[in-house]
């Protein structure tokens, strides 16, 4: 692979660049987690691999699975899904209840918590078994059928979930939610917990670099309609309030995670996945964005 | 007594002034109130009583009822409830979520729905029946022992819950509200069903025109110095953001509930409520705001 | 006079309390102050005085300035002025532009800067000559004819004042100013450095205390209906965003500013002034509010 | 020229498709622009050229400007200029005060009122001759002597620079504004009148389509590194809070202007400018919005 060399440099340099950020804590099932862990996985669309460091282990995706469900509830509803939420940046803290009441209940995009929340509400109507069908999806386009919900950090985010309760009761005053809370909120928590290593993350965003279709088997995950859109949403709000920012600096579409994955995709090229739990003040990883940063830079190509 | 005159005038001339308001539909058995119904009661500290029109008809006090919870648990705490409840005006709606997380979760006054949950949290700590004691304090300061909640009131405001269960859910990721919220949000909407009818509520609201003794019986309800300053509280904060303009136009500490139904005193004379329940856009009524800027006007005694 | 005493222990206690505010320092002309000044005076409707420390010291009354504008403005205009002013407290910050542009340009209050602004852009348009008519008006009212502007504050405050010229600036392209911006700030920035010593601001706020009439020449400067609504108006909003607390904690309409006095009266009896230039994080000075909260307990008289 | 077929059959389409937007009516000289003009050119790296339409009417570029003065500064400063306004999208309206005082006089990104005039002070350090500095720069870009400003729209744009005067004098009194604001409005209100015709903005956004050099006569204009990031800032921000709906439905860095130009481009390919003077709620043009949407999706080529 092509980029191996990059990758390795970057690898090496960053290797100590540790101590700058914080491991989340909001709850105590994330805050054990090694924060000197460390890896990168490129997949491209010939087929070539190349991993480097912790790349084996499994941590939380968190808000990284908001991608999968976008996609799975897009599947069935196109264009309709944004009669109930927006695709603009945020502008504001993640999850910011000032922006949802100015806005009448209507979440600013679906990668912000209140937009996931309504997101995984339509999901209910659309599949019997949402949780089984989101492991299914999941399973699916990272080729892995042992990809499972962390039950320990699910259990735990459940226990912390008042601010999403919130705001879920609060888009239910508004009438933008239609299911049970209790179920979306379990439902979501379970999706966060998520547990994928950077290799399993970067097979699985390589249909968005591919118009839609897993290049591994040709199979069709979203139309290439919905693959472009997908990809424009993460470039201008995947990282929170710091999606400015990371277009910017790095150019790539990508979602982040406060478990300290990101991953992002280079169209028509190839998808990557970077791990590294220590966190900056908006909830991004701190040296996943320098790493991204430095490999579009070294090579060359962004979006852009 | 003296001011029987005045307000027989003042009921004549404003028997007729409705249509400018709307009754409270957020809640099917709201709605169904007659909208003409009209009542004024007067009780003054000498025993004097006056009352004209619906007098003895019964009404959900609503957010009135968020004196006597106040009242309850100022008796325990005194100043120290303060470290988790403001006393300023809110400025803003009266269920806006938006200053209460610029705030960090600690609501603007004890007057605004979060102010008030957070005052009952605190009563669940203070009264191991919480909603008896709450009825056995309001009979106890009118005088009549067959107070009851009015249970198809209570119920169906439990089921339009959801904005009351954003804030304190919404409070609790703050650290602001210490005990089960289904509990916290059961008793809140129980409080707000209390039934009462203007003779009962003028009653009820002597101790505040009397430092804090209710005249009837000569028992101290709260001390003078928590007299004075639910006063204060209710002259700056009792009508939700139209407070100011109450201030300015009746110039008394007052209080309105959704239910039409507005209780006021004069500090070291007297206690008056009305009820009338055509809403204004702020939510107080219409013609009870009247009927009170008429009575200082015509006595010519507000505290101003 | 029978206040003497109480004020003179007040006095002693409170003589060596400071160092827990900060002198206003945004412009070098009040930094210069000395922190240590404290002064206070009553005056009652009966012609009784008293007067303690700093007394004749004379100091610029700031925001209290705003009190006297509005009532020269109101004399014209009565509740026609409230077309272009709200009357309900701000709930946040003095100089705040968010509630501003929420409102479309319509400020919240007269007493808070951008409100103050509109009361000088009408009062434009009642007086030829607006500064002098100021100057007369206090006179007037305070019974001393040498009463002037501080030219060097003034000066300063000119110099200093970019957030009154953007409030200015944007409630003109709401429409709300009507006057010469550079005119309405400059008689602004004049009004607020009027200088006056406690004894003259006690005496100028008698006749709020006597239903508009000025007790010592029995001349009328506002009308019954003015009078008691300007002081529904000093105790809702007279102390910034701690107005509430001002108003659970003393009990009476009073107005503040900057340079650190407070202005109260207690309606059909008396007016009060303090000195102590030490402020609080509010914006209010910090002795002046416990010599106040001291005053009404000691003589157990509030409005409540 | 590849899209010459593509783009004749949209303007076909599209040449009717008036009446759904307004054109701009805040200044008396914009409102009497015909609402039908309608043109579209493409400038390809490779010297194609193609346009449509009234591609030689010159109309006022307004925001569009702001990319031209940004590149001037940026050339100079580099990052540096990042320390005095932000680069995420902002999430609310395009003068919006409420953000800047939330953000402590920091404008959120350079593509909003207040970010631009930041940027214009910046220039002011830089040129001895700012606004002779503007025309020569945008001369040389598009290789047109002959471009001006319309005097008479910045004329009438300094008469209603009432919001951005509120904007310049909010942020020097946070201390982010250093030199005279008259100036500084005077610079600004002139860049926003320069016209242009779609021919000429098209050539003049080349040089962002080809890593900052002009291909036209090889010069450099900014740096590989600044131009990948104006792209990225034009993506994020480009077209006022509707900046995400646009990265969606079209998928290209663009910038908006309320005259009803966009211009846009294709990174390693092309810049398209686009006129149509009827504009939507967000104060974009709506058919000019219609025709690149059905641009990219024709050819199928977005940067996603």
């Amino acid at each position: 692979m092509i980029y191996k060399e990059v990758i390795e440099r970057i690898y090496d340099s960053m290797l100590n660049q540790t101590g700058e950020g914080k491991v989340a804590s909001y709850i105590p099932a994330l805050s054990s987690i090694d924060p000197k862990s460390y890896a990168i996985s490129v997949c491209d669309l010939e087929g070539g691999e190349f991993s480097i460091g912790d790349s084996d282990v499994r941590f939380t995706i968190q808000s990284i699975s908001k991608v999968f469900v976008l996609a799975m509830v897009s599947r069935y509803l196109g264009d309709k899904l944004w009669e109930r939420v927006g695709r603009e940046p945020s502008g504001t803290a993640f999850n910011s209840l000032i922006q949802l009441e100015q806005e009448r209940g209507i979440p600013r995009n679906p990668f912000i918590n209140s937009g996931a929340l309504v997101v995984t509400d339509m999901l209910i109507d659309l599949y019997p078994n949402p949780k089984q069908a989101i492991l299914d999806f999941v399973r699916e386009i990272c080729g892995n059928r042992d990809i499972c919900y962390n039950e320990e950090v699910a259990k735990s985010e459940l226990e912390h979930s008042h601010r999403n309760l919130a705001l879920a009761n609060f888009m239910k005053s508004f009438g933008n939610i239609k299911n049970d809370i209790d179920t979306i909120i379990d439902i979501y928590c379970n999706q966060c917990s998520i547990s994928m290593s950077t290799k399993e993350l970067a097979k699985s965003f390589l249909f968005l670099a591919n118009t839609g279709v897993n290049p591994i088997n040709g199979q069709k995950v979203v139309g290439p309609r919905s693959s472009k859109r997908m990809n424009a949403l993460m470039l201008t709000c995947g990282l929170y309030n710091e999606s400015g920012d990371f277009a910017y600096r790095v150019g790539l579409p990508g979602k982040s995670g406060v478990g300290g994955g990101i991953a992002a995709i280079i169209p028509g090229r190839l998808a990557i996945a970077v791990w590294s739990p220590e966190l900056n003040n908006n909830g991004n990883s701190y040296r996943g964005i320098a790493t991204l940063e430095q490999f579009t830079t070294d090579i060359g190509i962004s979006v852009f």
